[in-house]
C-alpha cells in the first residue's frame, strides 16, 4: 500500500484537522471529536447535520458552510459514527429552531442518528432526520436502497431552505422531496484500499468493471467486460431513467468521481450524459462534475439525477460557500 | 489499461466537449479546434489565453470564465498545441486592449505561443506573453525551471487584474510579479498512464517515491523510500522556503492532487503544511486543496506557495467563476 499518511489510527482526525486548518475563519473542529462545525453558528435558523464513515472525502465535512451544512460527524473509515458522537454533534449545532440530520441509508448510520435524535429529545433539543436512499443499484430487503453521492444535493437544497429561516418541518419536507426525486448509480474498474487493511478488500478482474458498486465497494448488479465510456454511461442512465420520469423536467446532473478517476474521464463521460439526456427530453438545469463523494482511492464514478420543481430549483440555485461546493 | 474512454484519438476533443456541455451559457468550444473560450467575450478588457498539452485537467480549460481566463488552447495529451492553434485561440479572444498569453515553461509550449504571438502581431492584433516557471525541482540548463501547478494562481491574479480594465502592460506586470513570487515542488508514488501508450511510461519501485517529479512524469530530484506524509511535506516545504523569503509575508498555499490522490491524503498533508508554515512565521492568507493541475492518473501531489503584496492580495481575493475555481 502506497499512501501519503502518517499513523493509520490518526487518519480520520488528521484529515479533519487539515480541512479546518484551511478555513480557520469558517470551520471549527470540535475538541478531540471527529466533528466539524461552522465557526459561527447562526442561531436564527434550523441547523443541518450530516455524517457517516470517513473515506468519502470531501463528504461530509467539506460541505459545512453557508448554504449547506452546519456540522458533520465522521466515523472511522467506512464505519458509522457512534450514537454519542452524533449526539455531541447535534448539541454543538442545536438552535431554538431545531436540528435536521441528513443520513445515508445504512443500518449503522441510521441506528446511530436515530439514537442520537432520541437522546437530543431527552435533553429538550428539537431534532429530526431524513434518510437518503438514492442508489438504485441494489435493494436490501431489510433496509432498502443505499445512500450515496446524491446526498450532497440534499445538503445543498435543504441547506438553502434552512438559510431562509424556514421551520424544521418545512426544511424536512423539502429535504424529503429532494430525496424522492433523486437517483444514483455507480460503476468501478478498480477497488479501494482501506489503510488499516493495506490491500484492496476485493478485486475486479482485468478488463472487467462492476456496475452498481457501492461507495464502500459493496457488490453491484453485475461484473461485465469494460466497454466504451459512452456504452457504460448509457447503461447507467437507462437504469436511472427507468426509475423516475425525468423527461420533460428540469434536472441537476452530478457526475461524481470516486477518488482516483481522472477529471479527463469524468469530462468524457459528461459529454455522453449531456447528449443522451438531451435526446431523452431531459432539460439539464445544471451539471456538477468532480470528486464530491469518494471511496478513498477507488477508480469509478457515479451518475446522479435530481428532478427539480420550482422551489427545489430556487433552493438549488441559491448561493453556497463551502470547501467542496461553491455557488 | 483500465480507463473510462471511447476512441483514444478522441480523448482531447471529447473532454473539452464534455466541459463545454456542462456550462453552455458560459463556455464555447471553437469549431473543431481544441479551444475553449468564454461564451460572451468582454471586449473592454485585456483577454487572457493559456494552454498546453492535455492530461492536466481541469487545467487549462476549466479556468476559463469570469475573473480568470478568456480562452484555453489544448494540445494532445502531454503535447504542445501547434502555433496555428494558439494563433486561432488568440484571434478568438482578441480585443482592442490586447491578449496576454500565460504559458508554462516547456520548450514546445514557449515556441508555439511565441510564434502565435508573432503571427498575431502580423495581423495587427496586440498580444504579449508571460512564462511561468514555478517548479523548483530541477533546472534545465537551456530553458530553466518548468511551469507547473502554480500557473493557476497566475490565471487567478492576472485574470482579476484584467477584469478591472487595466491595460496590457499593467496586466503583464502583475502576472510577472505573481510568477516571481511563486514556487512549487511535486512528489509522486505511482506514475500516470498515457492512453495512447497503454501502460505507465516509467515505474516507481514499491515503497519508493519520487520527489521533484514533473507533471508529465519527468524525473525529479531523487527517488527515495516513502516516509510519513509529514516527513515528505516537510522536505518539500524546506526546499521551497530556501528559494524565497516567505516568512513574515502573506502567502497563498496550494496543495494540488495529481489525479489519483485521494482528498483524504491531501487534507492530511495540509494539516502539516499549515502547522509547519505557521511555525516558520509564514502568514497563510488562503489555502486551496484539490485537483487543480493533474497528470492524468498519477498518484502524487505538489505544494505551491505564492507570496502576496497588497495589490496581489486584492486581485487574489477578487471573485472568480469558473468550472474549477470559484471565489
Amino acid at each position: 500500500m502506497k499512501k501519503f499518511i502518517n499513523g493509520i489510527s490518526d487518519i480520520e482526525t488528521e484529515l479533519l484537522e487539515g480541512l479546518a486548518a484551511a478555513y480557520p475563519q469558517k470551520l471549527r473542529k470540535v475538541g478531540n471529536q471527529k466533528i466539524i462545525v461552522r465557526a459561527q453558528l447562526n442561531h436564527d435558523k434550523v441547523s443541518l447535520l450530516s455524517g457517516g464513515g470517513s473515506g468519502h472525502e470531501p463528504a461530509h465535512a467539506g460541505y459545512v458552510g453557508y448554504g449547506m451544512l452546519d456540522g458533520a460527524v465522521a466515523g472511522n473509515i467506512f464505519a458509522s459514527p457512534p450514537p454519542l458522537a452524533v449526539f455531541k454533534g447535534i448539541t454543538e449545532v442545536a438552535t431554538e429552531k431545531g436540528v435536521l440530520c441528513i443520513v445515508k441509508n445504512y443500518t449503522g448510520d441510521v441506528m446511530s442518528f436515530e439514537m442520537a435524535v432520541d437522546m437530543a429529545h431527552g435533553h429538550g433539543v428539537k431534532a429530526d432526520m431524513v434518510v437518503v436512499d438514492d442508489d438504485i443499484a441494489v435493494q436490501d430487503v431489510a433496509i432498502g436502497r443505499r445512500g450515496v453521492a446524491g446526498t450532497i444535493l440534499v445538503h445543498k437544497i435543504a441547506g438553502a431552505a434552512a438559510e431562509t429561516g424556514a421551520d424544521l418541518d418545512m426544511v424536512k419536507a423539502i429535504a424529503q422531496r429532494t430525496i424522492e426525486n433523486l437517483r444514483t448509480i455507480g460503476v468501478a474498474i478498480s477497488p479501494c484500499t482501506v489503510p488499516a487493511i493495506g490491500h484492496p478488500g476485493f478485486e475486479i478482474p482485468e478488463k472487467f468493471m462492476e456496475i452498481g458498486i457501492g461507495i464502500h465497494g459493496e457488490p453491484g448488479i453485475k461484473r461485465e467486460p469494460i466497454t466504451s465510456a459512452d456504452g457504460i454511461a448509457r447503461k447507467m442512465l437507462d437504469k436511472i431513467l427507468s426509475h423516475i420520469e425525468y423527461a420533460g423536467n428540469d434536472v441537476v446532473v452530478l457526475v461524481n468521481g470516486m477518488g482516483a478517476t481522472p477529471m479527463m474521464e469524468l469530462l468524457i463521460i459528461n459529454k455522453f450524459v449531456n447528449a443522451y439526456l438531451y435526446r431523452q427530453g431531459v432539460k439539464i438545469h445544471d451539471t456538477l462534475i468532480g470528486n464530491f463523494m469518494t471511496s478513498i482511492d477507488m477508480a469509478g464514478f457515479s451518475i446522479t439525477l435530481l428532478k427539480l420543481d420550482d422551489s427545489l430549483r430556487a433552493f438549488y440555485d441559491a448561493s453556497a460557500d463551502t470547501f467542496a461546493l461553491k455557488k
